[in-house]
Parts: structure tokens; sequence; C-alpha cells
């Protein structure tokens, strides 16, 4: 699956069903944070502890279900918003690359800017 | 650049960092919310009408960058449990077009639990 | 502090700003959207496990200072939507009482309407 | 409604369903993403400007019950973490007042860090 590919079967999803109109990108955010939650609540009771008993039960397809919509409204906002994601991602591996060099960040979960000399 | 790519990028990233340890599935989910706050307060104050201006200004880069981490954080959650992104969203899709078939949703913004016979 | 003496800081506070311009309802979701975002970067590293000696340290005062950002938006969030938050969670408290007894909610984390008879 | 009064209603309410082992600080966190998620889907599609017939209709009942649920949980959060809630948003509030003097931020969205001189 390839993010351009992506793009366009939403776009043409969407333009079918004429909703465009309500696909502006502020309301594509808060659409994207109503998925977020849902994903979180799959999470919120289990503890860490709970996961691997969570994602062998029907946790995991449900979890699946729940991270699709949330990339189906990512790549959506990126569409609208005339954002290249497949580059801007590109972009930003690269980017963190540098402001996380293997030698400094090794191990060590503190944010670029913690990082030491 | 394809979801199979981009996991394999994300993987190594982390694997030549040692982060594994950290990137358990609720941290990695936390991370994302942090993140799709970070694409909130892009726009929190511009209202819908100030979303042209912007994304013609800097404001495009900005939502770039945190838009990316969104999808990267979105990627590595699936690899870490266990579920193929492409096929998710691929079958999500395919959902979708069921529960919402173009004749009934057309300029609806009704959840499809909503939509009349 | 009493929820109605907060309504009147946080809105006297805006006023002395002129920031009512920008504090439409779903801008004040967003930006609430942010600082739940700003909450959940404080724990997303640490695990369960860790959780208590982030509370030992200076993350207990980061925590603060996060949900307290939460709770502005929030009572200003309801403040602007015509909504008096201390009937409102009144009634949600007493709902709650209902939707999950304490025979059968006892040790028990499942949604209300999966509660069984 | 004092938020004391609240967090020991809420305390004695988890107290009374054995629910204290599921209420750690990540999983309420989690769980007030859920309902924040929920804020954000009663306004994803309504636009600013549909905002007022949406809080005329019983979208504002809907919204009131959802703001209610974020609020339980953050008091929750600040009780499980020994933050007295009450003390931190006072002193946030104090905080805001120096970090954005009603002079320089007035009629201004900008962040404190952003404020000239």
């Amino acid at each position: 699956m390839d993010l351009e590919q992506l793009r366009q079967q939403v776009a043409d999803f969407a333009l079918e069903r004429d909703w465009d109109q309500f696909h502006s990108v502020r309301n594509l955010i808060l659409a994207m944070v109503g998925e977020v939650g849902e994903v979180a609540e799959i999470v919120q009771w289990v503890g860490d502890d709970g996961m691997q008993d969570l994602l062998s039960s029907d946790g995991r397809t449900r979890l699946a279900q729940e991270l699709s919509d949330v990339l189906i409204y990512l790549v959506r906002i990126a569409d609208k918003s005339g954002i290249d994601l497949a580059e801007a991602v590109t972009k930003k591996l690269a980017e963190n690359n540098e402001k996380y060099p293997s030698d400094k960040a090794r191990g060590n979960s503190k944010k670029y800017t913690e990082l030491g000399d």
C-alpha cells in the first residue's frame, strides 16, 4: 500500500459521497482526535501488563480498525492541506536522524533538546 | 512511500538507538497522543477562516512535520502490535464502503448507525 | 476552589486580554487537545512501572501544571457553550451511579453496556 | 461544586466499585484521552459556523456530558497523582498572569515565548 494510492482512494471515497464540504482541515483534525480517542479506549484499562492478552484476543482486530481510521484521516488532512505526506515523512525521518545521532541517543528516551554533547 | 518501507525504516531507526525498550504499545499510543496535540496546537487559534492563511505561510511546513510524527508513531504502534497496517486499512476502506453506500451517505455527515434505510 | 469561581477568574483573564475573539468553542476544544497531549508527553516513556519515580521527582509538578491547563480550557469551553459545569458533572455522577450499580460493577472495568444482568 | 468535594465523590464512587485497581495514573490519562475524543466527535463536522445551531439543539447536552467525563477523569488523575488540583490551578493562573501581561497580550493569541518586549 503506497501513501499516494491511499490518498487517492480516500479522496475518491469522499468525492463519491460529496463529503468534501465536510472535509475542512480543522474538521478532519477533530475527527482524527476522535479516532485517537478510540485507540486510547481500547488500551485504557488493561495496564502495560495486560497488553499481550489484549493483542491475543479480539483487541488486536479492534486496534487495527481504529489505527486504520486514524491513518485515513491523517492522509486526508495532508491531502486537504496540500501536503505530500510521503515527502514530509521522508524529510522528518532524515531530520530525526540528525537530531538523534545513534551514539548519543542509544538507550536514552530524552528529547533531542536534552541530549548532552 | 510504501507503508511496509516506512515500517522498516522506523523499526531500523529504533533498533539503532536501542529504543525498543521504550516502545511498548501503550507508550507509543501516549506518544501519538502527544503529537496529535501538537497538530491541534497549530490550528487552535486561527478559526476555520484562518486556515488558508495558515497554510500559505510556514503553517503548512509545521503541520507537515507534526503529521509526519503522528504517522511515524502510528506505523510503529501497528508494528509493535503485530498489525499489518496496509492490510488493515484496505479492509477498513472496504468496510466503510459497505457502511456508507454512496446513495445514502451523499452529502450527509451522519454516522452510519444513523443513516436511514 | 469552586468551579464557579474558577469560571469567573478564567473569564476575567480572557476579558482583560481581549481574548474572547479567539475563544470560540472549537478553538478552545483544539487548545484542550493540545494540553491533553502535553499530559500524555509527560508519562509517555516511563511505563506503568516508572510512574512512582516520575511522581517523586519534578514530574508531579509538570503534571500538575498541564492538568491545570486542561482544567482551565475545560471550564472555559463550558462557559462559552452556556454549560453549567457543576450542574453537568453532578448530573453525570448520578447517571454513572445508575449505569454502574456497585454490585454489578464491582471489580469490573467493563463498559456499562457490557455489564450482565 | 468545590473541586475537593468532587474529588471525594469520584474517589468514593471508585472505592464502592473496587475500581482503584484499574485507576493507575496512566490508565486514567488514557481514559481522559478517550473522553476528549468524544468531545471532539460532537463538534467535528459542524464547522465553526455550525456551533450555534449545535448548541441550540441536543448538542449542548451531549457536550455537557462529555465535558463532565473529562472533568471526572481529570480530578481522578490529580487525586491518584497526589496533586491538589485547586492549588495547582490557582498557581497556574498566577503564572499565566505573569507570562501574559494584559498590555502585551491584548488582542494577541501568540504564545508567551513569542510576545515581544
